[in-house]
């Protein structure tokens, strides 16, 4: 994780290509302050909101033809595949990044599920069934609203489950990425960071426009009153659950347009590591074009 | 149906609105000659790429803003929603359209699926079983490529099921997208209409582009052979199933530009007519700002 701002990226569109997913990544296995991040740092970013926007839509093109590729790739048996898991607090802007980022690519080969409330049926199953139904094909994105890390965090705040049980989670969620790794799905979590302070604005927002009322739920309020028993079950789940094969970045969120300028940044490199190609195809081309032309 | 080239918007980016679902849409119920509708017009559109671009652009904001209160209005309640039902031959641009229209549209409230040859589990059921699977919820936009009219296309073509059975369908088909109606979804049926001389380009195109060869597989040629048996399979379908609940449109579809825009400008016109509201709160407003601020 980014422990200070980073480079601003002065260049203007052409800032030095950074590492986001060594600057964000979390160490696995070592206790997490969140204090100790600002939520409105800039790490590696552009340096203004302006710079940001330009960036992030300047991603779009290379975004759009690697998910193609990837997903051709699919069609000749590659079974590489994307899933962004999206965590945050109330107002983070989970759903902001869902269509701003992923506005970027072809959207038929995007797979998104928000994570509600689990209901009757879900409560009836272990917490990852509904998680392995939803994950995404090979060759496709996948992105999470909320994931199986509810089941950690809201499950430990307002303590759904017993204790031990909590406690067993972790390692169940720890081999159940693991396995998905295997099968050729890249995880990437990403955790949005905003600040107590800028989520009261954002709720404030809601409340002066009424055309956001349906946005905004009083029991939201009741949350919020939990930060602190929030902030801790995500250093938890952070400490315990970023792994090698699987890990976390922090990205600091307050400021929307570096929010969305990060994730595409890591989305990016994931999908520029894996190097997907066209496939070749298994037939006589000058025969097709004979019969075509015929 | 628009028989011949309507107006071309002389106007620039703001020509007089058309009714395009009055210009496009099949009377059902007669005998429908694909022949008689040139591939290649452009009924009430732009008069050229330039301006459909910008056109198609220029609906962008409307659209996601009313899809927004789509979402919004499900949470208090409401049940509409809309589904779109993509139908074409190969390179008719199903998959085009997707990324293109549905790509103004925020990709969270949009449910897309892609019908191929249906699986073992899938036969095992009735024709309709995937496509109830596969419906868009309350306020959300669906998109079907290809759709249960695979069912009375290729299945007629190839003589997939007995005479009879396939005879029965059609009537089970309206009584099916009767009762979805009836629960609140907007069913636009639309048949990208290409010619094969287009056809016939798009697949040259492909050969000539090894990055595009897995998106072909000469099985399309034999295909291909077939067009005036699937030409008259959809005249069927188009006349027995362009219902009042669920019309048919035909769009002209030899131009990829032009095709974008009546997909997107057909969704508008729709979400016009539905005209769907913000809810009101629920809430004491002043006393949430008041613990808020507290």
């Amino acid at each position: 994780m980014a422990k200070k701002r980073g480079k601003s990226g002065k260049g203007g569109k052409k800032p030095a290509e950074p590492d986001l997913r060594r600057l964000l990544r979390v160490p696995g296995g070592k206790p997490v302050d969140l204090a100790a991040f600002a939520a409105d740092a800039l790490p590696a970013g552009p340096g203004n909101k302006a710079e940001g926007l330009a960036a992030t839509a300047g991603m779009g093109e290379e975004l759009a033809g690697l998910q193609e590729r990837l997903y051709a790739a699919s069609t000749a048996g590659d079974r590489r595949r994307v899933l962004l898991v999206l965590q945050g607090m109330d107002t983070s802007g989970k759903g902001g990044t869902v269509k701003h980022v992923i506005g970027l690519f072809n959207p038929s080969g995007c797979r998104i599920r928000a994570f509600k409330a689990p209901t009757r049926e879900e409560l009836n199953h272990p917490f990852l069934w509904r998680i392995m139904r939803a994950l995404p094909q090979p060759g496709e994105i996948g992105i999470f609203d909320r994931s199986h890390y509810e089941d950690v965090l809201i499950a430990r705040v307002h303590e759904l489950v017993p204790h031990r049980r909590l406690g067993r989670r972790y390692g169940q969620i720890n081999r159940f990425e693991q396995s998905l790794v295997e099968d050729g799905v890249s995880v990437v979590k990403v955790f949005l960071h905003i600040s107590p302070e800028q989520q009261r604005r954002r709720l404030l927002e809601r409340l002066d426009n009424p055309d956001k009322h349906w946005k905004f739920n009083p029991g939201d309020l009741d949350e919020r009153a939990l930060w602190p028993a929030y902030r801790k079950a995500y250093e938890i789940a952070l400490e315990r659950c970023s792994t090698d094969e699987a890990p976390w970045y922090v990205v600091p969120a307050d400021r929307k347009w570096y929010r969305d300028w990060a994730v595409s940044r890591l989305l990016l490199e994931q999908l520029r590591a894996l190097d997907p190609r066209y496939p070749k195809g298994d037939f006589d081309v000058e025969e097709c074009r004979a019969r075509l032309l015929a």
